[in-house]
């Protein structure tokens, strides 16, 4: 069964799919608090990102603190990539909070301290898990992890493992790649389009993990991870087409972040049981 | 009593009083070593600021070193965005030097750690503190603190607050917001214009407070508080006219702030007794 | 003896020579995997930096994983801008790997817990070192070292200390100034050009040496050194050629790096015996 997902309030979306249109209002409405414990490449990029998308980041990652303030965030984000001690202790207190989170598991499988760290924080189910296919691969204790950020894998190569993984956390998983694969214990969707730029730009797919964060404050998992792959898809292309490398991409991408409006999203995404 | 300001050495100021364009002008000439001791977040943007502006930056933000640079340096900042353990004790000896120094107490009030160091790093009594609104009253002990990096407060809501706080540390007390207000013990400043896209990029304010850093090497600290927020209201506003959003407004703000020169600055803010 | 290198492969390059359009297009095709231990301020540009010149960058700097990733890494960055203690055990791990490395010794002299690491990783052999002339002096025990991250001498004033620390490691030696210098045991290389912005965008000079890392990965080290230096010049010479400002400057940068073609690096440097 294929469904289009749909923007139009007064056409009948079927129970329990998807509404990444929707889900776009409720969080440009709430400006959700987004906690970011993420590595210190892209926590600049990843805050420009949240503010154009509407959202309000805050880089809460220290221990002492970082639980608490999961405690009043909306969302949170723990994304593996440089994970110092600090960091380590503070996401274990994050996700100790009822606030629904988001793992990304950056280079998880070739690295043995975050790959050690990710299998602990599962236990605290991640309402979303965002990574490569490799990524996904080896979180599930299938592949052997890439070579750091680099996916080697394609994404629907992980649709089993993300499928199993999404059973273990009774939540969603998303597979980035150049079709992004989003799957719960039930249903699959593919977010095509995109560019192929957001590979060029560092911080892109980690971005995207925290805008699956502030999603998650006014959605369930796998819509919120729907809605964060489409809002990408939308930017990254209108980025792409006016832009001259991947400098000016990252510039324009902040700009068409902050100009995607909930309507753009209709038929981005197709729900499949 | 209104004064306004002014840049032109022909027209006399009342002693006392603020000259941004000559603190620009000087600023400019000297290329003042700016230490930033300050969040993650922000520390690239801070340092491209601190460069447009025509100051030296540098992010030297370790114990054991951190003391000896702040004695060389022409001014520092204590950003307590992320205050890691590291940080916490390379702030303890950087307010040790005899160098003027700003603090930033970002979500005081709000989190435990870095509302406890803030109190603690008073003793040193700052020439300088800059927050929003809820920060600095959560800094006097008035109010509770925002929700994180969110002003829920209007700065004119702190101007009790930050008039104790200027009297407790003997410097000046900056509270950003649609208007800015600067006071000391018994002057108050309000800087009006400015760009509310100032607020969708990541570290405006905390890259304010870098500029107040510097301007402190070459000026009082209430003039240098003021000439900070001249120049930000000048650069915003000229890098809004041409924006297309948040990321190009970023770039245009980096060459505005290159661009402004002292005598823009002319009649941007007046003196109150 | 001056030999201009040359990029076509049908045109005899003298033995030991360098050919940095051979090098670029060998980096392109391998796109080698860099590992950077950087400092905090640079790391996403630095990031974005070898992305738009076509190599996969990695900031794997924890203790416990920095060595591991070192052994699959085909280059490996380390630069002391902000050593925190765990970069520097992780610094330690990197070296031990038998992947060549660049030490880029950010404020070496002026400050001593960077200054006795340098001195430290030297007996690793660095492959290349990177840094300003006040930098190269201080390593090689001559001068004071500089105000921080400023040069406050000619690139030439460094060459004595320049060759005699290439003669120590084996490696080569990179000068950064208004003309770069490059040199090993035997040679020296003179690369001109380039532009004055690339000293208002910080980290400028930190990719440029994540970038020889890379290049390293491809090339011989003083080959790679002169590669890097080349790609730098011609690539800020047309980023600021349509800039406005030291904002739209840095984005132009990223563009052209990633146009830079192998051929464009053509008679950009001179080896000297």
């Amino acid at each position: 069964m294929v469904v289009r997902t749909s923007s139009s309030p007064s056409t009948s979306t079927p129970a329990g799919e998807a509404d990444p249109a929707g889900a776009l209002a409720r969080l440009r409405a709430a400006s959700p608090l987004t906690q970011c414990i993420t590595n210190a490449v892209v926590t600049n990029f990843t805050a420009n990102a949240l503010l154009a998308l509407g959202a309000a980041p805050a880089m809460c990652d220290i221990p002492g603190e970082a639980g608490m303030f999961a405690g009043i965030a909306g969302g949170v984000l723990v994304n593996l990539g440089t994970p110092t001690a600090e960091q380590r202790d503070a996401a274990r207190e994050a996700v100790s909070a009822p606030t629904p989170w988001v793992l990304d598991p950056v280079a998880v499988g070739a690295l043995p301290i975050r790959t050690a760290l990710a299998q602990e924080l599962l236990a605290a189910r991640p309402a979303i898990i965002r990574g490569n296919a490799s990524e996904i691969l080896a979180l599930a204790g299938v592949g052997a992890g890439g070579r750091g950020v680099d996916a080697t894998d394609a994404a629907d190569d992980a649709l089993d493992a993300a499928r199993a993984l999404a059973a273990r956390t009774g939540g969603a998983v998303a597979v980035s790649g150049e079709i992004d694969l989003i799957v719960d214990a039930e249903r699959t969707v593919r977010v095509p389009g995109g560019s192929a730029l957001l590979t060029k730009v560092t911080g892109g797919g980690c971005a995207l993990g925290a805008a699956m964060a502030a999603f998650a404050a006014v959605a369930e998992p796998f819509e919120a991870a729907i809605a964060a792959s489409a809002v990408w898809a939308v930017a990254s292309e209108r980025a792409a087409s006016g832009s001259r490398g991947p400098g000016s991409f990252a510039v324009a991408f902040l700009d068409e972040l902050a100009a995607v409006h909930p309507e753009d999203l209709t038929g981005r995404a197709e729900v499949t049981r």
